[in-house]
């Protein structure tokens, strides 16, 4: 097997097995979420398949496309090991465009996340973002959650939102009005867990908020947090 | 086998099945919820047994009725195979008359489903429909949930009060008033996925509106969205 | 072995194995919750042992004890079938006097279940009674879920309170005010049933009060529901 | 194997194991919360390793420190059985500079777990207190859980924060500002459980509040239900 196709058989594999985090975590219902990784150093990418339920999938039913959306001829088969001109019984996520075009944007990201985790999705539809009030937010975050534009899938305005928003800001995740969160990492392992701890802090924050307001931080500090834990654990 | 007796023996197969994902995502409680299918091309239904644990479920207890909820001599079975004049041990579902009324009711409707699930029996409480603010509502339910009528079991009001509210909309979900949702689809899977979205839209719009008014969609994007989903995926 | 000591295994077995439901129903945290049955016909009964984890319940580690909870001699066993005069290691749950009470003063008491189930106790912490805006609780409970009083452990007030506050209602089940609830049945596993239930509806009354007041049930129909269900299933 | 190392291989099983309990009452996700054991009469600890998978915990992946949250050389294996001079690939948890802290200033505690659990942290971000309404925290916190001064990591200050916190209360679980709960045992067991009960009084009287006050309760009361409780159990 040439280097390429072993790349691509391991972001299958990686890939397909990430989707059992969003279960776990009970960011998703029924198929209503994905991941997708790189394939270094490639355009290429793979994704989940369009309505196949989690507990169905296998690293074969993943979808190989290019940094477009279009599934790539040869590189996608119907069983493991067989290598055929493309299976013609799965299309791609239908959020598919969405990830592509943060592939062709943000060179360095390597994975992506999209789902409509409940506390995440709730601040979404307010169109309001999570301000930084917890030292797990400065960690991971480096500041408030925030919010894209409301986007109509079927062009890039879902895409272009995520990356103009994300481009400055110090966070992986951002929530898109009246959607839900898109969350993006080095690799597909850290966008899921990017989506896990995103969905934990909309959660908390907002709780915390029913009962009354929360202690804000002292911006230095959340940038202090932020640092260190970056620079321990890399993104 | 006879072409009737093995499409009944799928449905049996599919209506019981389906009972574990009402319980994957915690929609039900000890007895309360059931799922019924549509024998294709007859006037039967297949429906859960009253008063029996979700864990104790096999095909050969779902009971086969007619279109008004009585089950038919001959087939029901008490074990795997045997074709007896009826199984006296179990009756159907005590909301059999409901599911049975959208049948004669509904003829494109293949799948009915109630439970009483947390948030959507939340609205219904209140007699509130679910406002659409999230883009996955204007895909599933092409606008807002429904209220229908408060309605004693018993007779046919619960089915009337379905089938009226559910006639003038989009959704194929609706909050019986006081008492909880029951939804619909072209099979019986359709259905479940109706309850499960249900809920799921239910938790997070209660959610949004918490801390304070969710933003609306504009209806064209709502019936865009709609739209295109059904042509996708249809209903 | 004699027809007491069937019996007594019997209600063992049935003890041990309700408690899983506890669980699954996430009622309990740790060992904060614990199910007994009356042994039928026989000034005896059996609960769960203090202190053990849920896990590793076995028939044999539950306790039999007289209606003053005093553990039986002889009939506590260290493991299967041995009968030896009590099993030094284990005592009874810390809440055996108040089941005890409840079967010496209602002999058509044949379960007792208590919890500290969160949306219950949470009612209970206000000293507020769950008023009866489902059909589901019309059905189960046959009007609002009553409030006991506050009580300590140590004598048999907490005992007197449940008995004192479920003679004069329809309920099984009684918030005691800042502790939680306790659910009563014809046997163990109704008991539990009640307690499942009056979670749910503590729950989603709860849930549906968030955003506004719930629309309230005609009397007359909430006593129509409960006569209809009472007659379908006994109690 | 001599006396020592018999003893750090128990305890590396116990704070191994009872990760479990962590995520079986859901109190962390990701990899966000750690518990730890000191090692009987010697000035020892054993703790979770940074970055590791609850999935993926073995007795052998636990690191022993020293009570400055040095790794102990040769007490540290690559694999079961083998005795090296430190595993190279693992370091422990980020927190260990505050359960070492601990372990340090209070002789009398055996265990220390830190989360982030949703509720607790919920408080803590408000930098509020839990008062004590219920029966249950009076019995296990014998009084209101106290919060700690808001502190960044990378010195002693989270340490000193719930040590000062902690020594004039009688409960085992402080709020640290902005952070998360942190809780003491006299061994790994008993902190993991003030751990699980201080997320469930956090999310009860959270809920309680969120429709009205909870009744408070006599603080006679409260010290009579603690003196009873740590009676039979002890702490």
């Amino acid at each position: 097997m040439s280097a390429l196709l072993e790349s691509i058989a391991k972001v299958r594999r990686e890939v397909c097995e990430l989707h059992a985090e969003l279960t776990r975590y009970q960011l998703v219902v029924w198929t209503a979420g994905n991941v997708s990784g790189r394939v270094p150093g490639h355009d290429l990418m793979v994704i989940k398949p369009s309505g196949v339920s989690y507990d169905d999938l296998t690293p074969e039913l993943m979808v190989v496309t290019d940094l477009y959306g279009t599934p790539v001829r040869g590189m996608n088969t119907g069983s493991a090991g067989t290598v055929d001109w493309g299976n013609p019984d799965l299309s791609p996520s239908s959020d598919t465009a969405a990830h592509a075009y943060v592939y062709r944007h943000m060179p360095e990201v390597g994975g992506v996340v999209h789902t409509h985790s409940t506390y995440a999705t709730a601040w979404a539809a307010r169109g309001e973002e999570i301000p930084c009030v917890l030292t797990m937010m400065g960690d991971e975050f480096g500041g408030s959650i925030p919010v894209g534009p409301f986007a109509l899938i079927g062009d890039d305005s879902i895409g272009q939102g995520i990356v103009e928003t994300l481009k400055g800001s110090n966070s992986p995740a951002v929530l898109m009005q009246n959607h839900g969160p898109f969350t993006i990492g080095k690799d597909a392992r850290n966008a899921v867990k990017a989506a896990v701890m995103c969905e934990e802090v909309a959660r908390t924050v907002h709780i915390s908020r029913q009962l009354g307001e929360p202690l804000p931080i002292d911006p230095a500090k959340i940038e202090s947090l932020f640092d260190r834990y970056q620079n321990v654990y890399g993104r």
